[in-house]
């Protein structure tokens, strides 16, 4: 496969529960760090109750948008599990038993164990490619760009390393913090400046309030290290002028 | 105002910093949690970049689709703060300095430092409603049914106290949490047929693993306790027939 220099993703979170702010996502972190240190881009992340056509729409929308498409949640044996079906009607495809997935969790449960709740975790969109999950045994799957993975941060840390080698990304987004010991109004108009030189290099710049320290990170990303360098150069200049202090780089 | 028993909202998060993995937000939590206190119900979270087509589109989609729209982030002092002139565009009214803002940053600021930076906050869509800032007075502001936050968290917090009048929920969506000693292929088929007989009850189940300990908690939710009674009763019912032991509740 040819290496495009931008490879982007969204990320589709599915479950009432980080909507109603019972559960903190933390998954959306973990993917997103994952997926930019691959060279993918995450353009866009949604959050989603577990309703069937909610998910149908937002995966046909994300999935023509996007080169790849993670889902997190919804892949349990429980009534409210229902992204498996959902990314059937997606995609048009049969919802069914899954033979290679049905073997799998036979043989990962002690005889009489697999029972009919597990069961529906083999129930799958027809020929869905699994994703193998070495913590719980029932496993992930995807379909075309799409990617299902259960919504247990833990359970899904572990599956990533497995998906490594199906996800092509692009050149890797390189990044670099500079933390200084000043407040944003001080340094805008200069940071615009450097921005508006160095329209390829995305600037962020971060107020943080820790420890009883007051600054502003600024964060350099690109795909490109010398670009970055130079923007960098730029932005010590404007410091040196200021005299502001570098706390961390 | 007439209280409506259903009222939605959708939280926007604007910020390259979150979709790069580099911050973990945690200001969906916050404001879910204060929405379903006041009987608002998140139909949906989307995170998106520091791209102000992005941000225009997305706010008229969400605008028009919601009783509310709550935005984060993007409204400090440097260059890649553009919620405030996006959100003047999406509503295709003039970006301009709003003087009631201009004041209070005024007087907020010691004598010189109420700069040119921090004289880019008080640039807002004409006619904004202020969301004051008890912390670290720049203010939020609202345009019609979109309210707009800062992206810092604890910022974020202290201004919701000030909106509370001004967001008129419906009837406060009650939750009842059952956690049992089981795992959740145990009572999918139980819980399915509990959740089919209480169509208006949404029975979320969620498997923990914590401190040595593996169980499910049962979230039930809905805006009428005695229909959350009648619901958790059928749960008992088939948890003792499983001799399944409640773990809190």
């Amino acid at each position: 496969m040819t290496k495009n220099i931008k490879v982007n993703a969204a990320i589709l979170i599915i479950g009432n529960e980080i909507l109603s702010g019972r559960t903190q996502d933390t998954n959306t972190g973990t993917l997103a760090t994952w997926l930019n240190s691959i060279g993918v881009k995450v353009n866009e992340v949604r959050v989603i109750p577990d309703v069937e056509k909610k998910i149908v729409d937002t995966l046909n929308i994300l999935r023509k948008e996007n080169d790849y498409v993670f889902t997190t949640g919804g892949i349990g044996p429980t009534h409210d599990d229902i992204t498996a079906e959902s990314v059937s009607k997606a995609f048009g495809l049969k919802y069914e038993i899954h033979n290679k997935a049905f073997k799998i969790l036979e043989s990962y449960y002690k005889q009489g164990e697999f029972n009919e709740g597990r069961q529906k975790m083999v129930w799958m969109p027809e020929n869905a490619e699994l994703i193998l999950n070495p913590t719980s045994g029932a496993p992930g799957f995807s379909v075309e760009n799409v990617f299902c993975l259960p919504g247990v941060p833990s359970i899904l840390k572990s599956m990533l390393g497995s998906l490594k080698n199906r996800i092509v990304g692009g050149e890797p987004i390189l990044s670099y913090t500079l933390s200084l010991k000043t407040v944003e109004s001080e340094i805008a108009n200069s940071l615009k400046k450097v921005q508006n030189q160095n329209k390829d290099v995305e600037i962020g710049s971060y107020p943080f309030f820790h420890a009883g320290n007051l600054g502003v990170s600024i964060v350099l990303r690109s795909e490109n290290q010398s670009k970055i360098d130079t923007c960098n150069s730029q932005i010590l200049e404007f410091i040196k002028e200021k005299k502001i202090e570098i706390v961390d780089r």
